[in-house]
């Protein structure tokens, strides 16, 4: 067994819902754990860890340069996720597994209940007196871990809802009516908002924006798209799957009753929440054509589309916690933003307990008063993590002088 | 009034649902009737023949180079469009009006209730000794018009299918269990189909292709899935919106009771034919993480995401159908494939009444004799239509020895 001083084996696993970048921070780390003498095996525990709980480890070292940069740019986690809620038993067992194998560095890409996971072996690490070093590498579509301006994960899904959008608004324009979408983000509005990014004409949609932040009213939403569609015609509406109503109970409770390991409502992979604020319009309006889509998996796993600014982060903060972990420090990796017009960001690690568990929501200044939009201060926060979008083209439209 | 040897002016408009292509047929119709002498003004009726009812027609002679080329790489119809089929009094006020507008050139860019709208305007013109040249500009994500290689629209609308699916079935191997996905297509499974595109290595998904052209059989379809699931875990699956029984209503049809001007029951803009198959596969197996996404209006109008031969192709068919129509011959343009191993196709003008109403459907060759997944032939059909496509990279997983 290696002591202290001359290192150990390195675990580095995926949690959580996928996204379209987290191989790049996967790979990100791979390369640069190649680089510390301290790192010896660089194992992938497959599924979280379910792989390390199972012993289900791949040699990430044998792996090539080429197919490691291939992977980098590969959607969804290439180890295999898990969602699970590790017990105390799993804890104490995962901890057993590291000690066996020799394990110095753990690395868990991941959301806030993958900080916590992280958070959890450690303590025991301490506790028996095992210099383990537990490194949380954010990930999330959602964008809602605490101390990070953003998080990696997050420009690629808005970017896919921005280009979704885009085009829905114009499908929406040339055939008329109300349309619905529902977009991921169970207690965090900030990939809903990013619907807002696809607007570049005075009158493109989506025309109002229901966020998990504010409490959903039924009678709030019938009004808001009827006045909307008197105006323009059509309606186009951005919905998250996680609206609740004022007493924070999920709209979408009243259709599932499936729980996830972390006791969270499934919301996604269902077109109930969709349908069913379909029929509430078409009920109490008449308007005839009202349509919804649910986003659904497609926002965070969509092949060939990612934001460039998103896939170099995810990358860069793999590196930081690698070049951190191997100075003994645990942590998470945070992104902050630079202040000052140009985008830029640094890299910090923070205390895990910091990122765990806890969610953190769309600010107020990013929502309007009427809670049924966002402010330009979200467009300007948002537009740099997403990258340029497709310009839209469209007519002038000058009429031809009517005849009869 | 212009008399026959001098021409006269022109109308296009777009019908039925968008594509992601159908600008570049607009555009490229334009541009080419610009060269023409014969054609005097450009009008763009809007909302198809509805436009042309309520004499709602713009100048595109007006129309900037630079903005005629940003519109034909913008998704949808930016002439608006319309699902409208005209009654015998509107056809004979269509021909009214734009024989009040001395229109000699009548373009009408749609599937096949647009080819019969064509038809019918064209044998109004030919009863009133009106000299009225009629076209019809293929377009159709469904890829279901007769005479048809295949038409512009499907390329794009597959190619986001086989993106979608490229993700969908790596989201599907890192979190395991059962995922649904319903794709377009009311009778004809091109759309469906073209998610085995998707596939680079042998246990990629999707693993069950369903398809209109086949009944679908609810506990052939269960077994099926059972089947998959138990030899890896898990299982992907492509669904058509428009798999009917043995007695050909459609399986969605116990879900809606919307029906379009066309007669058509509406199968998107909603989720409950992949909730309805999901609450199958839970009722009838120990299954318990199954989901569904019904990809809706996203896979016709996605902004961004383009096959460029599908966008050229788009745009050559309008080409030819203005070249041909200034020899004052109605019709309809035809993509023919050319025979050989290079990808090809020619462009014919077919008559009208071959086009209009009646639908393609997939041939036998395409399908496996099971039923339930597309054939090589398919794929070679599908693949030049699409263009290259994403590589997604794989680890090769050498395993760790175990030490417990």
């Amino acid at each position: 067994m290696a002591d202290e001083k001359t290192g150990g084996n390195m675990v580095i696993a995926q949690s959580g819902g996928p996204t379209m970048v987290i191989n790049q921070s996967l790979v990100g780390a791979v390369l640069e754990a190649k680089k510390h003498k301290e790192i010896k095996g660089i194992y992938g525990a497959r599924h979280g860890i379910e792989g390390v709980l199972r012993e289900d480890f791949i040699d990430l070292r044998k792996e090539r340069p080429a197919t490691l940069e291939q992977v980098a740019n590969t959607p969804s986690s290439a180890l295999g996720s898990v969602r699970k809620k590790p017990t105390p038993e799993d804890c104490k067992q995962i901890f057993q597994v590291l000690r066996r194998y020799d394990v110095r560095y753990f690395f868990y890409i991941g959301g806030n209940d993958s900080a916590d996971t992280a958070h959890i072996i450690h303590e025991q690490a301490v506790k028996g007196h095992y210099d383990l070093t537990c490194f949380h590498i954010c990930k999330t579509i959602d964008n809602d871990l605490r101390e990070n301006d953003h998080t990696p994960g997050f420009g690629s899904g808005a970017r896919f809802v921005a280009q979704a959008f885009m085009g829905d608004n114009l499908d929406n324009r040339a055939l008329l009516g109300v349309k619905i979408n529902v977009i991921m983000g169970r207690h965090a509005g900030f990939l809903t908002a990013s619907a807002a990014l696809a607007r570049q004409y005075a009158d493109d949609g989506p025309h109002l924006i229901y966020l998990p932040e504010r409490p959903f009213h039924v009678d709030h939403f019938v009004q808001d798209v009827k006045a909307v569609y008197e105006k323009l015609g059509r309606c186009v509406v951005a919905v998250s799957e996680g609206i609740s109503d004022a007493k924070g109970t999920p709209i979408a409770a009243a259709f599932t009753n499936e729980v996830d390991a972390h006791g969270n409502v499934q919301l996604s992979g269902t077109g109930a929440l969709g349908d069913c604020l379909v029929n509430l319009i078409k009920g109490k309006s008449n308007i005839t054509r009202v349509r919804a889509d649910t986003f659904g998996y497609l926002q965070r796993s969509f092949a060939g589309l990612v934001s460039p600014v998103d896939a170099r982060e995810a990358r860069a903060s793999a590196i930081f916690a690698v070049k951190t972990a191997v100075q003994n420090i645990s942590g998470s990796v945070a992104i902050k933003r630079q202040p000052g017009k140009k985008y830029g960001v640094t890299y910090e690690c923070v205390p895990l307990a910091s990122v765990a568990k806890e969610t953190r929501h769309m600010p107020d200044k990013f929502i309007t008063p009427a809670g049924n939009d966002v402010t330009r201060a979200f467009i300007e926060y948002a537009q740099p993590l997403v990258g340029p979008l497709p310009k839209m083209g469209r007519f002038r439209c000058i009429p031809v002088k009517k005849v009869i």
